[in-house]
């Protein structure tokens, strides 16, 4: 059998979660796509900083903003390891990502198909399209081996 | 008639709300108070940043968590002058703030008592003490104003 490889900003976000993992951080990574080119590639940094905001999503938007020198980042596409919780996907709809692209759902965190369905609300003044569970398997093996080895 | 004065954090927040105005930003401001002292203030940054995520109370809790050299601000009370939005409501469960404040209710974009009503999913790890109002009318002048004046 020959597994369809994973797209490369995909790939890129899961690198990311291994480097998070190595510093210590929950593994989730994120990356965000501008006509086809990287321009912000984040992991979860909460314990470092310390900022409890310091999501590897939050920190991808924060950078693309910087580097587009805007806070509205339409056109641009957000690649991230895991459903992200309802402060990723709050700063997602205020930053007008066009679309998200998300690995392993989080029925325990996650903000998008569970919980808070912050896109679903009302209230939520910009929805992107989202796509999940492309790099499913290993964005879970990587928070799976993460939480293991910590016990 | 007298009316109660307003304690003095959301007095400071209405401050940053009314600074937040005269530089062109949304006038909603922040304060964060750990054991009687104010720790951190901040009012909307969005647009001199630039970055989406720069809310008052994003900001805010950034701040405090910079301050006291750790990710989570347990026992720290967060004034804020209008309803905190999805983003900003699961920046303050990740906080773990023990209590919020806040001064106007916001149906077109909050996220506590309207919409994606983050802290009561079954996926908010943390759910603050909520009192809303005082301050009110305030609040709501200063934002009336503001984008009466943008029209």
């Amino acid at each position: 059998m020959t597994r369809w490889p994973l797209p490369e900003p995909m790939r890129l976000a899961l690198d990311e979660a291994a480097a998070a993992a190595r510093m210590g951080e929950v593994p989730i990574g994120a990356v965000i796509v501008r006509d086809g080119a990287v321009i912000a590639r984040a992991h979860n940094r909460t314990r470092a900083l310390p900022d409890p905001t310091a999501h590897a999503e939050v920190l991808a938007i924060r950078d693309a903003a910087r580097v587009l020198g805007q806070e509205r980042l339409e056109g641009c596409e957000l690649w991230v390891t895991l459903e992200p919780c309802a402060m990723c996907a709050g700063a997602i709809a205020h930053a007008r990502i066009a679309r998200v692209y998300y690995a392993a759902g989080d029925p325990k965190g996650g903000g998008v198909e569970h919980g808070a369905r912050v896109f679903e609300q009302p209230q939520c003044l910009h929805r992107p399209e989202v796509y999940a569970g492309m790099g499913e398997a290993e964005a879970a093996a990587l928070l799976r081996g993460f939480f293991r080895d910590r016990r």
